[in-house]
């Protein structure tokens, strides 16, 4: 029973390799490429180590560390999908649901169970580790911006409402984040680094046409 | 106070992101580029979450993991010293001591303890903690190489022997996972994806001269 046990945990483990191949939309900040789930998801907790006390509630770390860990890990089968890219959330939870039950299935029954629960408490974001993990997630990629010049809210057009709009849910898990996501945000404003309105993005491609 | 603390928790969070950029001897299983530290350091996380029941002794999770999650950041300074350089280990301490300084010192003084501290707990390999976290390190580019038909086992000339000394240790942290590797070891050396020894990597150079 061990072993077969080992060797399901084995199968497992060489499978979530794959989230190394999967690429998000932004790059990572010291260097010129898209960073990809797996260091995405160590960075994640190690921000929840460092920020910890800046949750809203008090919160149990090793189950904001496993949930983000393992919250990207649906993505091996159902493909990153953009912030801001609406179609794409149309159809995200049945894919991501299939993901997840084939994936975290590879494991001994009670690490599926394990595994599968942590992932959906993620994303239902009612418990207090989900909401300061998915603040977590969200912060991050503005950190990204700020420091690549905001290479993908250029590439993608993204707004300054758009940026506010999907971040004010950081909020939800640590209001001293968004404090300072908001500050984050001014500053790229300020920077030229993010536009304030669509029309600003229609401006600048005119003036650079 | 807390605006200061948060300033130095990111510029830390934002200075440890150059781990995605250390990269490491062995290659990624599914994919032909070398696997970097960040999405090593994930992967061994995801590790000891799915393999804790192996320990030989009863481990506090939460601690192999963030030692786990922590371990490789000094090779930002430092840089990866692959496990079969032995002149590259004679200097290994110091570069890294110096590294642990300068990176753990950006964070407020509390935290820049704790991972210091958690670093140095990894290296003395003297906990419970510590001897799974290590067990774990060394067994993952086991794996790797075993599913990448012994890639970087061949680039460096490493053989049978090389392999069951530097990977002995394992069964110090975890008897269950030494028998594993073993038997990896023994498949690779069967499939060729090893070599019994250095007479053989001789042998097969001049084979294929």
């Amino acid at each position: 029973m061990a072993a077969a046990n080992l060797e399901k945990q084995m199968a497992f483990l060489v499978e979530i390799d794959k989230l190394k191949t999967i690429q998000r939309k932004a790059k990572i900040m010291h260097g010129d490429r898209l960073e990809n789930d797996a260091e995405h998801s160590w960075h994640l907790a190690m921000m929840a180590l460092i920020l910890q006390q800046e949750a809203n509630a008090d919160v149990d770390l090793l189950k904001v560390m496993k949930m983000l860990l393992v919250h990207d890990i649906v993505e091996i089968d159902a493909g990153d999908t953009f912030a801001y890219d609406t179609k794409g959330h149309e159809d995200k939870q049945e894919r991501e649901t299939r993901a997840a039950k084939r994936i975290f299935g590879l494991l001994p029954e009670e690490q599926e169970r394990e595994l599968f629960g942590l992932w959906l408490e993620f994303e239902a974001k009612e418990t207090a580790e989900a909401r300061f993990a998915s603040s977590l997630d969200r912060l991050q990629p503005l950190i990204h911006n700020h420091h690549n010049e905001g290479d993908s809210w250029q590439r993608y057009k993204i707004t300054e409402e758009m940026v506010r709009n999907r971040n004010r849910e950081i909020a939800k898990g640590s209001e001293g984040l968004w404090s300072y996501a908001q500050e984050i945000i001014g500053r790229s404003v300020e920077k030229g680094f993010l536009r304030k309105s669509y029309e600003d993005v229609l401006e600048e491609e005119q003036d650079g046409s």
